[in-house]
């Protein structure tokens, strides 16, 4: 199908045509508990949102690249998280922004930010929309108007330098809208967040996304060559530069940001061969502690194996079918130049050390996958879309992930799963399903990741959500684990954001907020507040 | 001999004791083209410097930990850098520190910055006072007085994990401090700048450091977990995380701040186990054209070794013994976890791809290199003390370095060797001797090293050596590179810097500093100004 035509949902994932099918449904039901799956909720006509009327008109010269449709209003109000997608399906918008801009160039994005500077207006840089903690949502400020800038028009690689293997790419691009440019190349950036298809090279610096590789280049920071920034005060441009000593890292105070101090426009990354020799096995360990153990065997041995995705027994059984109550490590190497068997044979030798048990494959085109693997990958790709479907059957899901040095890693799994199913018990009067797996690893740590299932009550799905994530987030604060490892900070973190951050540092940042959007437009809300 | 009864030199490098004997100064002599070397100057004493008294006296309860000690206040002026020697060797010190402060407790560093700010005066923090740029010399900027403030009293190991594999340090511990109490825990930091003995972790983490190896980590940046951070408006510390996406780095923004917005007093750093598993090789190529396409190959192959040196066919003759104008490609690899040898044979077969030849010795413990690799490693650490030996023999000396994408790599090595050794024609009458090495590579880029020797004139060796800076700046900013990969900015390299920061960054900066430093009494001059 050719992507340009496909229709993007407003209220939910991804494609229109990629919803899941009613087979999907009644099998995710099936899987449910007995009297969790309402009927599903219906998807609200467009037609009867009855949104706000635009409060404000944009200038001549701006009108060609602004929109009231109330479609495009609508898919530009929410990110995408199960908050998002519960309030989008009552037709709760009481906020859309009025309008919804796409820049066809650069120069658009300085016109369109000098004329809400001079107006009022506030501007929420727009990527995929993709974010899962109210990162795109105006949530109020006192701004006159809401304009969301959808970067997707910017969507090209500029320039590539195959000497340098790096190349110069609109942050508007989406993952497969840069990958196929890069592919005719022979390049790959090979950043691949389970968000690929729906989100932007911009979205992914501003937020500092993590890939789906488990080491060594595990968030978009550091493919980052250069940046160039569209703030209130100038554009920003950083050298193109392999490393620099000089100074504090400017790309560094930009990564991360969240369209809070400027608009990404384009970026020179790193990019990279195409890997052609593949080792990849499935290892089950009967017991998380043992499995951690053994991951961190791994992390700490310099191998930096492209995956190392450890899942516990809870999440083995519903996405690998794993039926034994092990927990699946699944364990990958990847290389452009050489072969990697070497390599997986010593992670085994490792994993095996502390009592995994293994079924390998190797290849040179890693089509012939492990079989739980190759089942975890395809669950893995597919769940937004059911996520979407359990919330319309009136099911709470959430996920959040973190990270934190390896001392704490078993106890934070152990007591973030208790105390985030103790409140599911309290607000759902029943138990619910929490899991967990590791996505990243490092030497010092590891980045958990958490799936909650609950059963909801019609009308209370946001403020059960709300307080799961209350429950979640205070755990990590008090663990001394991060609010994020990858999935940002936006509006929903915000509140444990400013615990976790130096005061001091806090104090920089509005400082650096004053002084490159001192008229307070940008993103109003995120971050820096 | 116990260090801590050593002498330290008060105008030159490292230890009294290990200055360069009679027989090494006869040899450089020989070595030099005639009529290089003049008489050496005489050392002065320091009862002769007739230092500026000091213009202010602390309060009595910082009293016994500052000092008004004349070799003291002679020996915190200045850095190390060929500028700096040649000043102190005449005697030269119109701007010493009034006081030299050496806290024992982070609390002193707090009660020493509350006083200076509420006195007006300036302080310079102070590691191992290795700065080549300038970074630890006031000159100028209004302040009633200037405090020097020697950090090298905060030099413990406070807290090691081993579990994650990281320790607490504090930032005045040296480099062979800090070393020996990790290896106490089987572990090292191996962070090694050619300055390791007499540098400190915390002027490492101000300045984004270098360290020995080629690849990976190459900075200090990568190795930091968390940081403890003094500023004027309070303590900054970081939450210990091995990754995080919450909001920009904090860390990040003090590293390379280069004291000017705080004072680091202690952070979490990543260790790790001592390698066991080496092998390495010197490689001859007989054009640096091929070599540079050799190490590319290798730096983009993933292999990823700890040793990448490219020596130019000058340097490996003066510094490595190969007199049949090749150049000398120092190899090496090393693992605490496993052999590497097959390592090392892909990179050797990338390496005679491109027409190199080699000669590779594999060991455990790395005790028998080959060499020509030994000799330099040898002429590497001794260099410094012979730095000083040459600026009292009357010979300019300079070093600075860079980094480059590799599509501007060999341009730039072939035009800063062309336009510095004209500049030398120019300015010394008669050809100097330029040569360059390459001391880390990465995927996309390269860092060049270059060293500059060149006749001086009796009184003109300081304004030479700044149109020889001049020269070889002007040629890297024209080049696209970047002024300092590891040597930091400093006040020699602020112009320069200035040109390459963003201006909105420059802005982002500035509000920073007002927003930590109000008083404006740290490291006045150097970056942020």
């Amino acid at each position: 199908m050719v992507e340009s035509r496909r229709k993007r949902s407003w209220w939910g994932w991804g494609w229109v045509d990629a919803a899941a099918t009613d087979a999907e449904r009644a099998e995710l039901v099936a899987r449910l508990p007995p009297g969790w799956a309402a009927d599903p909720v219906p998807v609200p006509r467009i037609a009867d949102l009855a949104l706000r009327p635009p409060r404000i008109v944009p200038p001549g010269s701006l009108a060609p690249v602004c929109s009231t449709d109330p479609e495009d209003r609508a898919g530009h109000t929410y990110g995408k998280s199960y908050r998002d997608v519960v309030r989008a399906l009552a037709g709760d918008l009481p906020n859309p922004p009025d309008l919804v801009a796409r820049p066809r160039t650069e120069a658009d994005v300085i016109d369109l930010l000098d004329w809400a500077c001079s107006a009022g207006v506030a501007v929420i840089p727009y990527g995929g929309g993709s974010s899962v903690v109210g990162g795109v949502e105006y949530r109020g400020g006192g701004h006159d108007a809401v304009l969301s800038m959808d970067l997707t028009g910017l969507d090209q690689v500029l320039e590539v330098d195959r000497i340098s293997r790096a190349a110069r790419i609109q942050a508007g691009a989406l993952g497969p809208v840069l990958e196929r440019q890069l592919g005719g190349h022979g390049l790959t950036l090979r950043h691949f967040p389970q968000s690929f298809e729906f989100s932007t090279l911009g979205g992914w610096l501003a937020t500092r996304a993590g890939g789906h590789y488990a080491t060594r280049h595990t968030h978009i920071d550091d493919f980052v060559e250069s940046l160039r920034v569209v703030t209130p005060v100038g554009v920003s441009e950083s050298r193109r530069l392999p490393a620099s000593g000089a100074g504090p890292s400017p790309d560094r105070l930009f990564l991360g940001s969240e369209g809070a101090i400027g608009v990404i426009t384009e970026a020179w990354l790193r990019v990279m061969d195409r890997p052609v020799h593949k080792a990849s096995a499935g290892v089950r360990f009967d017991t998380f502690g043992r499995a951690l153990a053994g991951v961190r065997a791994i992390a700490q041995s310099g191998l930096e194996p492209s995956n190392c995705r450890l899942l516990d027994a809870a999440e083995a059984a519903i996405n690998a079918g794993v039926t034994d109550g092990s927990c699946l490590l699944v364990l990958g190497f990847e290389s452009a130049d050489h072969p990697v068997d070497t390599a997986l044979d010593r992670a085994l030798r490792l994993a095996t050390d502390h009592g995994g048990t293994y079924r390998r494959v190797s290849t040179r085109d890693g089509s012939d996958q492990p079989d739980a693997v190759d089942a975890w990958r395809s669950a893995f790709l597919r769940m937004p879309y059911l996520r979407d479907t359990l919330a319309r059957l009136g099911v709470i899901v959430e996920t959040f992930e973190t990270a934190c040095t390896w001392d704490r890693a078993e106890r934070l799994c152990e007591e973030v799963r208790a105390e985030v199913g103790a409140a599911i018990g309290r607000l759902c009067r029943g138990p619910g399903i929490v899991t967990c797996r590791l996505t990243h690893v490092y030497p010092d740590g590891v980045a958990p990741y958490f799936t909650v299932l609950a059963k909801g009550r019609s009308g209370a799905e946001v403020s059960i959500w709300d307080e799961i994530k209350s429950a979640s987030s205070e755990a990590l604060m008090r663990l001394g684990a991060t609010i994020t490892h990858h999935h940002a900070v936006g509006r929903d973190h915000k509140r444990w954001y400013e615990r976790q951050r130096p005061d001091p540092f806090g104090a920089a940042l509005r400082a650096v907020k004053k002084s490159l959007d001192p008229s307070g437009i940008l993103n109003p809300g995120v971050l820096f507040h």
